[in-house]
């Protein structure tokens, strides 16, 4: 608690919270900026004792000394720190910063917990930070972290895991926070952190954590979620939303065993061939899915949102060159415009063997999984109602669990639907005036390159702060989109730090 | 040569020979049975010697004993018997049989080769016959083998490799040449046996054999393959043809790589949806293949193959509740009328992976394996034809090998087929007079309750018979329906043997 309030006490005491930050004779981002140029090799090498910490979520101890370092840095920033628990469960390290005046709190979401590894494919340990002259692509070398006073390069690369995904924010917060301290400038919103240790497993408790503590969470006006990489064109990012998604497991039945494909082949039911015609009957050609109601419900985009998808750089050329691609679905709506729709995927088909495995046989069953991508106004259960009801208007009879005999010659028709589970979509209005504000400060630290995603493709359980909560939430990354997140040899550009400094200096100085 | 064609010659001398079998005091029927009723201890003793003989094809000493064993037994009945060889393959066991006065050739296919064995599932080791009081399944228990002049109950099994597919009509064919040879009965026809041993091994130079030695099998005037189990009733068989079979593998692409069915999930076309389209648009719902032309050249039936079909015993419904099939293709044709038409089958499909290795991706490709069944008057090729033409009418370039980027640039829609090679189907002409007399004669052997069976749904190269040596071919089975062939504790039902004896008798006496 002690410096920054302090600190923040004084320049409140001076009126200086009152003006608007880029009223004064240096703005929070300058200052920033300058602390940084100072500072650049202390920076780095706070950054990698942090790294040097092992922090797997379901490495117990090393998740929590993760928690207990992020804790101790964020009480010796002045927050009111503490650790969050739920038995048997990584701890959410939870921070709170009242600045005398604010009228407004931002909540930061980061994850402290890293993908799990396979050393393997690891050019140095993955709790090893390594620093390097460029990308090992671009033909980067090591070299030892700069001593003080040293200028730093922001090509280079810190190689390491959770480097990218999702660490980098601290590396850039904590020095703003410093930056501010020292410069005596004062945040203009209170601020809450809440830093979850088990976001690469799936985040199976953060309902939990979020229900719990509600009472103290609801002060926050909106969440910024720090996490991910920026585009790929290396340009600044904000989004706004992510896909919900959801999975069903379909299998459909043929005899009760395999059967020889010569003595049975023209009269025994073919179940690949069953499912074929089932899958077929969900989309057509151009890709759009055929099951009834499946759009019905898509929120439409405001202006905003649509302002933003045209503004959008057109990488998709580029993309479909790259992945080999002479046409896309839907074309020719872009890839953008593509993810504010639901998709329907077959993410795996098996029937029998294929390759040098394969028998002539009639196979007794074939297994399709399709996914399901959700958007804003699409509900995973009533998606998946609405494909049962299409299997079922295909002459199906569906069951949970294999069919008995008895069930299969009462049936003609007998499709296995395993529902999965999932998770909505979540997506927050553009228009909104905290929104307004953030995209505006950020404009400040990111400049006229910045890029408004109105949705991610992926998903994250964004839902439980949109819906849950009930509060805007925006997806503020600051990371290199090849900083191999999820892979061996994470990274994070060195330049990409340093932009994350002045964007959040921006936000925690905003109008 | 000794005693068999001294026999002949004696009993030819007599004029007995020019009198049909019929109208002797005995016909050769009873007086084979007669034979077996003194000798059937005997007749077991020989069978259990030659089923202890290994004779996997690919154990050369194993097959070498088999065929030399066989050699000098047809050698013993009075045949001109001999090995063929060809390098680095089983031998040709080929027996001639002279009948003064004789006029026609029956020609006889037997195979000695067994199916591979894996040891782990037989009660006894798969080459120490053993003979039991009846099946297995029904309770049987190990008994000795019968003293001469011991009752042989027909019920017994004997269990071993090879005691029903494909050994078994040499127990029931030389006893038979022993009783005639004891009893003065002539064949009626010449005889050609022509015994392989690699048929388990997929008969890779069988036409190479026929082709080499075609000038001393042209006598032929009817082929009889004495191979396969009766009908699944127990009721005595003649098949007379086969479906030809082929397969072609079809891979479709999507993106280069699996692709995050988040990030790309509406964009990235989805193989496993394209490969769902394509096989879909070839079958309709009933079963019908849609693929042009497919059916154009399916050769009719005659008066004589409707007629058989019509008296087939109706199966369909029990094997329907076996099977637990509520439908099938085509109905209500039934199994056997659809076995006269090509099938197009899913024997496999795959495409990224179902259960718990599903992933959230859109794989990079999908494959589905189709086998095809060909009926008379369809060619293997012509029908792999029709179905690239199919492929490429869905809009799709055929190519052989996976595409590169710049191939996969230039086509929306590309399908890898690989053509997997195959052979045609076989089907003799059931009004054909030497057809006509072998049906007669097996009908004195078998009684009333002989089936006829236009064409079996399965597969072999009768064709290089039919097609390649241009002569009628007709199979008949004597093993029981459920004598285990390819699998542990394979058997043959003594019954069966007797049954093969009369059977034998009768055609070999056939008017």
């Amino acid at each position: 608690m002690a410096g920054l309030l302090a600190a923040v006490a004084a320049v409140a005491a001076a009126g200086i919270l009152a003006a608007p930050a880029s009223l004064a004779a240096q703005s929070p981002v300058e200052a920033v900026r300058a602390y940084r140029e100072a500072h650049g090799a202390e920076i780095l090498a706070e950054y990698r004792e942090l790294l040097a910490l092992p922090n797997v979520a379901s490495d117990s101890a090393g998740v929590w000394r993760n928690a207990e370092y992020l804790r101790d840095r964020l009480d010796g920033l002045g927050f009111a720190a503490e650790l969050l628990t739920l038995p048997g469960t990584p701890p959410v390290v939870f921070g709170q910063l009242r600045v005398p005046g604010a009228t407004r709190t931002l909540a930061l979401y980061v994850h402290y917990d890293g993908q799990p590894v396979d050393t393997a494919g690891w050019t140095h340990g993955p709790w090893e930070p390594t620093l390097y002259t460029r990308s090992m692509e671009a033909g980067g070398e090591p070299r030892p972290f700069p001593e003080p006073g040293e200028a730093v390069d922001p090509e280079w690369r810190i190689y390491a895991r959770s480097a990218g995904d999702d660490k980098a924010p601290f590396a850039a917060l904590f020095p703003v926070l410093d930056a501010f301290r020292d410069e005596g400038i004062a945040p203009t919103s209170n601020l809450l952190v809440f830093l979850e240790g088990e976001e690469e497993a799936g985040s199976p408790r953060l309902g939990e954590y979020l229900a719990r503590h509600r009472g103290r969470l609801d002060e926050a006006d909106i969440w910024l979620f720090l996490d991910g990489p920026v585009h790929p064109t290396g340009r600044p990012l904000i989004t706004f939303g992510v896909r919900g998604v959801t999975a069903l497991s379909v299998t459909v039945y043929g005899p009760t065993r395999p059967l020889h494909s010569g003595h049975y082949g023209n009269w025994a039911p073919v179940p690949g061939m069953m499912l074929s015609r089932l899958l077929a009957s969900m989309k057509d050609e151009t890709g759009r899915v055929l099951v009834d109601g499946f759009y019905d419900t898509v929120e439409p985009l405001g202006a905003e949102e649509r302002a933003a998808l045209d503004a959008l750089p057109d990488t998709d050329p580029e993309l479909m060159r790259e992945l080999g691609l002479a046409r896309t679905e839907g074309a020719p709506e872009s890839l953008a415009e593509r993810l504010l729709l639901p998709s329907l995927t077959v993410k795996g088909l098996a029937s029998g063997n294929v390759g040098p495995l394969t028998r002539n046989v009639i196979p007794a069953e074939a297994t399709a999984e399709l996914g399901i991508r959700l958007v804003e106004g699409t509900d995973p259960d009533h998606l998946e109602d609405l494909v049962e009801a299409h299997i079922r208007a295909q002459g199906y009879h569906i069951v949970r669990d294999d069919p008995d005999l008895e069930s299969r010659l009462a049936h003609p028709r007998i499709a296995k639907v395993e529902r999965q589970g999932g998770y909505p979509a979540a997506r927050t209005d553009m228009s909104l005036p905290v929104v307004r504000s953030v995209v505006a400060a950020a404009r400040q630290g990111a400049g006229d390159e910045l890029v408004l995603v109105p949705t991610l493709g992926g998903s994250l359980p964004l839902y439980l702060f949109t819906d849950g909560l009930g509060k805007p939430a925006v997806i503020v990354p600051i990371a290199n989109a090849d900083d191999n997140q999820h892979a061996p040899d994470e990274n994070i550009r060195v330049g990409n730090l340093w932009y994350g400094m002045e964007l959040f200096a921006a936000l925690l100085a905003m109008e």
